[in-house]
């Protein structure tokens, strides 16, 4: 795997590159569509590309577990598996570790709100009554399926040989999320044992072998001297590249991701897993972050919330059920080609499938092309007031 | 509209023709789309088109309940609203005054096992303890919407405005279905009715003006001699066209097409309504019908069940999990030329939405195909052995 920085924001951290893979180039900064059981909900490989997207996300816990990677593998990988021809990237599973342990079955995920810290810190991983599907071990973390409820250990070993199984270009080391409300105690736990795992991680990727890049992945919550802690840690390792991880509170974000990036070698691409809301993009490349992922786009449409340059629309409101334009004039994307708002309201209200896929298209196009637009302000030195003049109109 | 007969089966009804319609011709015999709600279920219109579908059906009294007939109207039609930009039919409501009334709640549709047909009756339309949503009156029939049990009294004059304002190519006068299990007493009155509603349709139609043809509807049950006056009285009216209605018990089916068609003047199209397993195509092209219109692609499609040259196989057999073979070596569709079967039953396991959408695609390629190739045949004279070599691998 190839980087290289085309453009470098001034006084700041941000960059335009470009990334090579076996499958193709990657523009950086590029958004990255979540296929999390090797496909983009409600939309065929084609339609993924002609939304603009490079490249494709796949979830190592979810295809481990179904259809299981052994078969990806003998299908020739995730690639070929789903017939999507480009770059392809998996995750490790470390965000599962969160999403199935501590904030199972809360309403926490990427993004923590934060009110009173003292009062949300979950339990911990040996609170054998509270709910959960994942658990933390010494070596690594036991999960029950959601499926059948069988139990899987995954250790930073397994998820790699998960991850060779699957066969994605890039690939990521096995981790531990944790939420902002831990206390810096638990933080610190939980992050030397990312580090045990990262350094793990790396030392089977070496010895499987292949042609896949791998990235480590540096956590630490809200603290800041754990965030340059971990910078320091994982890039002290030989990984291709990183991935910025954590559930964050929405506040902490833009610092979280300044102090680690002032640290990260800067000719190595960087990845802020799970974050995708046009707010967050513009921050997230002024702050040096060269990839993002996230299931909003799709998970949105699929429940009728689609993105417009003036914030996002609930298209099944009563207003559009005779509204014949666009969802937006100018928008180059299939949905706004071919159908008026009218036509996806009534395709919501019928609850047909096609309604999921016309929104997810439109808002996967939204946000693609909203981060190639933001690389393109760079290479034309006006991000700045390309940043400004979308937040001024953009309603969070 | 314009109907030519280009080669007629020797010895048989059956024969190739062109139908032209204002947005392109249909090449006869054809199978058309359901798109109930103006939308083929999982589908977008290129993915329709791609599969060979020429001509597409909404339901009148879908449509009517939602969007509204004027939506759709003020949209453009229902070709322009759905973006299909070839021949459009509707349908009269008058199915759903059979599925809504005497079948509601019971497990019978267009085909209906009979037993002891005795035991079979179901009760009428006077029987006010029963459950059902159809009421048939002397003028119309009155609709309880299954979606906010709002009252709607449709009569032919109304389903021929609504129908109008759908704008479809091919409209269809009201009538009464009914089922095999009626007595013939039964059969008499509801054809009687059904006859003068055709009348009422048609005064209406011509009243409203337009570009759109309209097709009477033939009914009669399983009697001969009621489906061959209602055939005579049909034909005797200045109908485009001809639909073949009723739910049939599969073994009256082929007489009662054959009845009916020996005295429908030849050289105006024939619809079988709501019929279309490979069999009932052979059978119903052999015995003059020009166009099929059914759900079962998509509906079995959705449901994992996928038409091969071999009969019907369910893809989330555990045997499929690591075949990475297409559904079908030598089919064309997009499905099969790009995907396996592990893949597919993956995302039926998976519960994805891309399942049923590949899944539809070949099952609509499937038999829009098996359609053409039956009227190839006719052309190249060799009908009667296609048809065999088909059945004979074909497992019902």
């Amino acid at each position: 795997m190839e980087f290289k920085i085309e453009k470098k924001l001034k006084n700041s951290l941000g960059r335009a590159g470009i990334l090579k893979t076996p499958h193709g180039e990657i523009k950086t900064p590029s958004f990255v569509a979540v296929g999390t059981k090797a496909t983009v909900k409600s939309l065929n490989p084609e339609q993924v590309k002609d939304a603009g997207t490079q490249v494709v996300l796949g979830n190592t816990y979810h295809l481990f577990l179904q259809p299981g990677d052994e078969i990806v593998r003998d299908a020739g990988g995730i690639g070929k598996f789903m017939n999507w021809k480009g770059p392809t990237m998996t995750d490790s599973g470390g965000f599962q570790v969160f999403s199935l342990g501590a904030a199972y079955g809360k309403d926490i995920s990427k993004i923590t709100k934060i009110t009173d810290p003292s009062l949300m810190i979950p339990e911990r991983f040996d609170d054998n009554d509270a709910p959960r599907l994942a658990k933390i071990g010494n070596d690594g973390v036991s999960f029950k399926s959601h499926l059948d409820g069988s139990i899987h250990y995954i250790t930073p070993e397994k998820s790699i040989e998960i991850q060779h199984n699957l066969g994605a270009d890039i690939i990521f080391a096995f981790d531990e999320c944790t939420s902002p409300t831990e206390d810096i105690k638990y933080q610190e736990e939980a992050l030397e044992r990312t580090h045990r795992w990262a350094e793990r991680s790396l030392v089977e990727h070496l010895k499987l072998g292949g042609g896949q890049a791998l990235f480590g992945i540096v956590q630490g919550g809200r603290e800041k001297k754990l965030r340059q802690e971990s910078a320091k840690v994982i890039s002290s390792m030989d990984f291709d590249g990183f991935g910025i991880g954590g559930s964050f509170a929405k506040e902490d974000m833009s610092s979280a991701v300044k102090w680690v990036n002032e640290i990260l070698p800067e000719e190595k691409p960087r990845h802020l897993l799970g974050i995708g809301e046009p707010e967050d993009l513009f921050m997230g490349i002024e702050n040096g972050i060269d990839l993002f992922d996230c299931v909003l786009p799709t998970r949105l449409g699929r429940n009728g919330t689609i993105y417009t340059n003036r914030g996002k629309i609930s298209i099944t409101n009563k207003k559009f059920r005779d509204d014949y334009s666009p969802i937006e004039k100018d928008c180059g994307c299939y949905s706004c080609q071919n159908y008026t708002k009218a036509y996806i309201a009534h395709l919501f209200h019928g609850k047909e499938m096609l309604a999921g896929t016309l929104a997810s298209i439109h808002n996967l196009y939204f946000i693609v092309h909203l981060v190639d637009n933001i690389r393109q302000s760079i290479l034309d030195d006006n991000f700045f007031e390309y940043k400004k003049e979308f937040l001024s109109k953009y309603i969070v």
